[in-house]
């Protein structure tokens, strides 16, 4: 199995930060760069004692202004072209307090990476037009990022193991196509014609669930949606579930899954199977990937697969995906 | 202007608290009981520099298990009755690291209550049949023991100032009932029609804009829902918008007012306004309420006149409300 050594720009901002006191990280980002802060904070909750976070949309950040927000504080920020309006406003806030602000973006020269006191690069498939490796994608460098600050706060060393599984992950990814096209392929159809479909997922899976909903079902098939934490269901919203309900369910493989299952059973025993969409990181091929980290990267192949679904579900609907925006890159001034 | 004094269960909470070396604070429940948590953590964030939190879903929490959480770990746990069986596991969990629990219940004697060092009583209409003074209710309770805590560690005081706003808070949504009622009126046949609405908020009234989404819309009325934040709405889900949508926003008087505002215009020159139901809270006589804490307390009117609306709704469908659970309160296996 191969392994890859740690990303320069993020042992760049790791030198910066070493040394400093940080009593705080603060992941800021809105739309789909936010649903990666979920899963960031979800690694940080568990591999540090000492480093508390908060994850906010960018906007809400800098009108709330939170107290905790001070010279002590880390910042880390992502947008992936780095236009972003609410988040360079917050990167700018967020200097303006003093803070160490890391920014998150494909484009170094952009206004995003310029606000920053730090920059550290990625890459998009959606940008670049073409496909990438996972190792480089959003999630693989901020992993790095927290699991550096976990080394360096808390002394807990594991990025070696989480080296060695991000080269492995894409191999994974594109194994995991395979797995789930049969599934896309029955589901397409049925989908296709559903006028609300709800995403539901936990733990280190609830931010790519978001993304889906939002920046997908919602944005580019308007779609109604919502990702509906998997335990939150069973205090409100799963009484909307009957035979017609569409559903997508995210089952991980981090300590959240006991809620996802209680979930699955409940979902079939009310709901009809044809309308629920399991996709269960259990069922696939993840070697390479460390046992420890496999929570971890696990929505990284649900995001990525998914995508292959909602083309599908565009075709069908006779509604391109990106061009079938309203209101996002076609209206400038709101 | 009346005044009231600190409530004896939060004062007792606040003796016991005392002297001890607290370094973060935890809000952990499910559902409805978890939308006040939100609000709690928003006045801590701009009440405390010294004190960081974390809003779980009780079972995200326990599964999560936090390397934060320690002996230094405050938990605020919330269950009406005190029965909701995660939020009892949460708190067991939460001793077991040595944290010190404090539990709001309407019940004294309830599971959750046992299973806490301290336990804060409320006030809930839903509980008693009786209509309440809101100066009774869970969200007035954790105010006070979130200022009671910010005053202890960050030596700001404003429990004076909370306290006789409290008290004027009754009279105020009393008012409000009557300002927003020929709304109600006009939206309610419409809505009721509607097979998809969103609620819509930031800041302070997120929390009352998700709990009307799933605890009411969702769960009572099997309407599909979401509670969209005001900001992120702009990042993905305004596609969904459209003559037909329904909406509905609250515009509240926190600092974040402005992410209402902007969603506000955009909502008006898109969707249409037969559709779009806003509360402004700027349009309500708030007397008797200190400005300082006017964002704080205006979704506690917005949740309790969205109720009226409610019923409203449910009559026209010929739903009844809490009698059209299919599955909560009905099964007991799940």
């Amino acid at each position: 199995m191969s392994s890859m050594p740690l990303d320069p720009d993020v042992a760049r901002a790791l030198a910066q930060i070493e040394g400093r006191k940080i009593d705080h990280v603060f992941f800021v980002a809105c739309g789909g760069s936010l649903s990666i802060m979920h899963p960031a904070k979800f690694m940080l909750d568990q591999a540090s004692a000492r480093l508390p976070s908060d994850v906010y949309n960018a906007a809400e950040f800098t009108t709330r202004a939170p107290r905790r927000l001070t010279s002590d504080s880390l910042v880390v920020l992502c947008s992936m072209t780095g236009t972003t309006k609410e988040t360079v406003a917050a990167t700018e806030f967020a200097r303006k307090a003093g803070a160490l602000t890391v920014a998150l973006s494909t484009e170094a020269a952009s206004p995003l990476a310029k606000a920053a006191d730090l920059v550290i690069g990625f890459e998009a498939p959606y940008t670049t037009g073409v496909p990438i490796d996972a190792k480089d994608s959003n999630y693989a460098r901020i992993y790095q990022l927290v699991l550096g600050l976990a080394k360096m706060f808390d002394g807990v060393d594991q990025l070696d193991s989480l080296l060695g599984s991000l080269a492995n992950l894409q191999a994974a990814i594109d194994r995991a196509h395979d797995s789930f096209a049969p599934i896309f392929e029955d589901f397409a159809p049925r989908f296709a014609k559903k006028n609300v479909i709800y995403t539901m997922a936990s733990g280190a899976d609830y931010g790519a669930a978001y993304s889906f909903a939002i920046c997908v079902l919602m944005e580019m098939q308007w779609i109604n949606s919502q990702a509906i934490h998997a335990n939150e269901f069973f205090h409100g919203p799963f009484e909307v579930l009957d035979k017609e309900s569409a559903f997508i369910l995210f089952k991980g493989l981090d300590s959240t899954r006991p809620l996802t299952e209680r979930a699955d059973t409940f979902l079939h025993r009310f709901g009809s199977s044809d309308n629920l969409l399991v996709l269960d990181a259990a069922s696939l091929d993840l070697s390479g990937i460390d046992e420890e980290f496999r929570g971890n990267l696990v929505p990284l192949i649900f995001f990525d697969t998914l995508w292959r679904f909602a083309y599908k579900i565009a075709d069908l609907r006779d509604q391109e995906m990106l061009e079938a925006r309203r209101y996002m890159k076609k209206l400038h001034d709101y």
